[in-house]
């Protein structure tokens, strides 16, 4: 375990994506992280902005997007397309050797679209494997891999997947290898106390406090379904979970949330 | 010379992406080419589809399409998103390891923005480098790269590429490890004395005869730039240059035209 090399694995948040000033200063921030680090880019408003364009009405139950066949064209097109090369080549620019990746790419991630139970989410991706071997093999050579969270089923299906939930397995079978540690990066410096003060950051949190918080609505919605993915990291195998603004990535004495067991 | 492995380019154009008949008919014949491989795709309509959609005019110079940013959006969303990672997933389901690529990924293709003379192209790329020790190592390691025509400056620019140019520029630049063989693969049997008649077929070609041809009005148009471009490739070290439909991939002796010196 003491000879695990570090692996830091960065999610950056859609609200981040969806803006060059913030991207910017991710590039920042991101460039200081020395060792071999992945990439994963949640989507940001284009997807839902095209679809709109498009005359499509966006549907989201639970805050996740229910993906009909015309969604998934536009969030390949936009997900793994646009802001996946638009991240790659901004990255390039600082320097850093980043490769484009979706699920299919290199076969570097399996889904199987998820079974209808009381909602039919269409063509959205369970993950079912990651495959080390490959990604360690781009580390190996210097690349940073950035992912967009789309996967494939393996015969053919592209599927779209959930970009907390893709950081969180990547992280975990990368633990094989790996001493890794998890970024979810937003544009609030982590788990508030207040949601409406950003002085009042919860600078530790185990599942009891979790717990409490969720009772006394201190965290609700989008907050639930990233805390318990990032816990389920941490009990299988990730080193550390962090939440917080892109800041911290080249200075974690900045304040922001750490997950404990 | 003679102890270099043979590398196989394929280019598919535009008419074929379109269509799914099309596409499988391709898979299945790409599937009996033995050795390492890599594939260069078109657009198709896909692109001015969607900017129609959006209500974007297409314009196009000499049937080169003008990129302003609008454009360059939708052609990053189309090529590198939704066509490479239907083409990335689909073979993948036919057991071949394809990993999609644009220029900015691993930094394996960079070019500038084309000078503005008489017409101002906008963000289209000329080429001007190819990272074959990149290209090589994926090569090396059983994949099959996938490139859309998207490449970069290395300075955060994405450019819009002519796909035909790519697969020459590719071709060329892996010459220096490969004898590579390259074909263009469309919806024609190969260049044609009559554009009227697929039975009409010049199974051999040298700069001779295609410009007698070009005189006679023979060939003409779309057709003038990507045998001027696959005569470059002739010249610069690629081996051989194939024209025809997918279906001389898997055999060789179906007729199709080869370009000769």
């Amino acid at each position: 375990m003491i000879n695990k090399q570090q692996l830091t694995i960065v999610k950056i948040g859609g609200d981040i994506v969806d803006y060059d000033e913030l991207l910017t200063s991710f590039y920042t921030h991101f460039k200081a992280i020395s060792g071999p680090a992945i990439i994963i880019h949640g989507g940001g408003n284009k997807a839902s902005t095209l679809q709109e364009q498009l005359g499509y009405v966006p549907v989201k139950v639970d805050g996740r997007r229910v993906t009909d066949e015309a969604t998934l064209e536009v969030v390949t097109m936009v997900y793994a397309g646009l802001l996946n090369k638009k991240l790659v080549a901004g990255l390039q620019a600082k320097g850093k050797n980043t490769l484009g990746l979706s699920g299919a790419d290199g076969d570097a991630v399996r889904a199987h679209k998820r079974e209808v139970k009381t909602v039919d989410y269409g063509f959205v991706g369970d993950i079912d494997s990651v495959n080390v071997s490959f990604i360690n093999d781009l580390l190996s050579d210097g690349k940073v891999p950035v992912f967009s969270a789309i996967t494939h089923d393996g015969n053919g299906q592209l599927l779209n997947t959930n970009a907390d939930t893709l950081a969180a397995k990547i992280g975990v079978a990368m633990s094989s290898l790996y001493n890794v540690q998890l970024f979810y990066c937003f544009t609030k410096p982590g788990v508030l106390e207040d949601v409406n003060n950003d002085e009042s950051i919860v600078t530790r949190i185990d599942k009891g406090l979790y717990k409490e918080m969720k009772t006394a609505g201190q965290i609700f919605e989008g907050m639930i379904p990233k805390l318990d993915t990032a816990f389920e990291a941490l009990d299988q195998g990730v080193m550390r979970v962090h939440l917080g603004e892109v800041d911290v990535l080249s200075d974690n004495t900045i304040k922001h949330t750490t997950l404990c067991l």
